[in-house]
């Protein structure tokens, strides 16, 4: 069907799914899988563990949709009851696989659990479906068709979903999805906002109206999001040339074309200038350090640095006189500045980077607001300081303070790099 | 219906909900307020922004259920057609209601933005709807009856739908409910398997047949959750016994009733007993700091700490001797020790906590293998320690190692505190 998107729904069966505690997020990965084998999911659906509500559900899809991904509910218990409630929905019998309950006896000898009665279930197998391999846990996925409509069961722990999605799901729908596929480019920009970047890509991307872009805010960048649906035979030159000239118009604005997370990006930036870096962190407390050094390898380049969250600390510690405390207070240009040389010094590392800021929701005055946030940065020959007033609550004002550091230090490499420096 | 559940359904409207990056998450605070109010949610769908889609869903959902909420697509654009396709599915009229387009023309003068004809059509009123104030934004909702059936609109935008739901949705839905509502329990476990807490109280929970008890694995804790469907006029007596009797068998393993954090019940229990704490982390590099100090007021008893990622600050900042970790390497008992006296004294706290361990993926041996973690703890009069090896990719142990130093920290002030020490 060129020019048009293969229906997909997607159920997901546990009553935990129904509590106020659990969200659905299997979908998501569903989804982006589908998308990518050229179906659009339409629907979802989330239902408990009852026979004749996930029947009612499969006789509904099966009017409605091409492709039907059914997950969880495949275990070896009493609530698992997914098998049973597709064979009833399709009027189709539901028997012991011999080879598979072969396979599960082996499997279970092999990880030395017993195995009991109940665990012959997941070797039952609806008339007419083919066995999916699950290479993680004992339950196995059912693919069938009905009337030209593709149904696909799989197990709902993600990480035995996720590998079954990929190994034998895409593959097959891919072949399915009559050759269309979604193309995708996105672009995390730095120190602009959300309007700015609007104003200044707006009369590129009108352009080009059969790209889908959209431009999102998120915590710390601003997203841009280029898609495009087509078919083998379609010209997806649209898609480049307009991430191309978007690339031109915002330069190094923009922090990764691969959806890299900044701490990633600015990890690679230190390692390639030959820099170490240090942190002090007065109101994120430790939230920078913990998301430089959520990267593998990070050793190599981030060396610790000191939580200065009381006064006593940015004195003790990171060597900031007491006058300056006194005269400016701790949130300020002058204390970021002496906790970034500060740490530096104290750490032995080539660039100090420091936050001290005001998260409330106590703290704030006139003067001196809640959101007031200071970075600082010495990297030995200059220290410099950027002034922030945050908004949101404490916790938003203290990963905004995490991320405004950090595209603090990012900005300043760059501006070193296409300066001729390291 | 005495004994029975009234039957309540959501849908959420919004094209975006249905991309492989936003899930829909309205769902979980709409259940919490309808089982509240004695309804069982028994079926989720998300649907695009697509007219037939949501009338076709809601035509369906008036055949099986009691109570249906449909969140999000009341917006003012093109994207927003839930009134609409509502008011079509139910073969009812949609009109501009005179006095809300009136408030509207007053909020949009207040907040200073212009009103465009598209804003009106926030005005139209499914014939026979009652309109719900929207007190946050300018969508409000409404509320109808089709054949014994509660159909209510809200706006998709969490802080509005929030304040929405408890403010019109749970006092109507409350009286709707026949009385019945869901008791719920909840407790938070250290220090036990999941498997030790269910044969601990296994043999209690099973003479409280009444009472749906779930014993889960969270990250850092065990939750016990305890959940009894009563009618106003049945005794809820019995998850008040059952409660009682965990607490009994439990003690102190349970750091909470409320579902407050451990970072929160730490916290509290410094500041009782008049302590300090400083933090020294190498291979959580500030996670611990960064969860302390997400408790506002927390300085009142947390000052700071030393990232110790490098092992040259650990050397230079936390004041552990160069022989030490020579001769036991960074990841040992000796060094955590050190680490926690050396933070402690560094910044006057009377408390140290530390963390030592290796996260992975590289840097593990076998004789420490990926996700080993010490422990260790200063208080002035002594220094201990405890080891961990903790299952998990790189950013599971991170987290693991932190709630391990919390749930240390934890048991040793509540052990002195049984010691009758401060």
């Amino acid at each position: 069907m060129p020019g048009h998107n293969m229906r997909a729904e997607i159920i997901a069966v546990g009553s935990e799914l129904l509590t106020p505690d659990h969200c659905d997020t299997n979908s998501l990965l569903i989804t982006e899988r589908l998308n990518q084998a050229g179906f659009a999911v339409h629907l979802k659906s989330v239902v408990g563990d009852r026979s004749d509500d996930i029947a009612a559900l499969v006789r509904a899809a099966l009017r409605r949709s091409d492709f039907v991904v059914i997950c969880g509910g495949l275990g070896p218990t009493e609530d698992d009851l997914t098998r049973r409630a597709v064979a009833g929905a399709l009027g189709r019998q539901l028997s012991v696989n011999a080879p598979l309950l072969e396979q599960l006896r082996v499997l279970f000898a092999r990880r030395g659990y017993p195995m009991r009665p109940i665990n012959e279930r997941q070797a039952e197998v609806i008339e007419g479906a083919e066995v999916l391999e699950n290479a993680v846990g004992t339950a196995p996925g059912l693919w069938l068709q009905e009337g030209g409509v593709q149904i696909v069961l799989l197990p709902g722990p993600p990480r035995e979903l996720s590998p079954m999605m990929e190994n034998h799901v895409l593959p097959r729908a891919l072949k399915l999805g009559a050759g269309r596929h979604l193309v995708k480019q996105s672009f995390r920009v730095l120190g602009m906002t959300e309007s700015e970047v609007d104003s200044r890509i707006a009369p590129i991307y009108t352009q080009y109206p059969q790209v889908d872009t959209t431009i999102l805010a998120s915590r710390g960048y601003i997203g841009i999001r280029l898609h495009q649906w087509a078919g083998a035979w379609e010209q997806t030159g649209a898609i480049e040339d307009l991430a191309c000239r978007i690339e031109r118009a915002l330069g190094s604005a923009i922090f990764t074309r691969t959806d890299d997370s900044l701490e990633e990006v600015v990890g690679r930036l230190l390692r390639q200038s030959g820099r170490t870096l240090a942190v002090a962190e007065s109101c994120t407390a430790g939230m920078i350090g913990c998301a430089i050094t959520r990267i593998p390898g990070s050793s190599d380049y981030f060396l610790g640095g000191i939580l200065c969250y009381s006064d006593d600390i940015k004195e003790r510690l990171c060597g900031v006189p007491g006058n300056l405390l006194c005269k400016h207070g701790a949130v300020s240009a002058e204390v970021a500045e002496a906790l970034a040389e500060g740490v530096r010094l104290a750490t032995g590392s080539s660039t100090g980077l420091s936050v001290t800021g005001i998260a409330g929701p106590g703290g704030g005055s006139p003067e001196k607001p809640v959101g007031l946030v200071y970075v600082g940065l010495a990297d030995g020959s200059r220290v410099v300081n950027r002034r922030r007033v945050l908004p949101g609550d404490r916790a938003l004002i203290r990963e905004r303070a995490s991320y405004a550091a950090l595209a603090f230090l990012y900005q300043h490499i760059i501006a070193a790099r296409n300066a001729g420096q390291p």
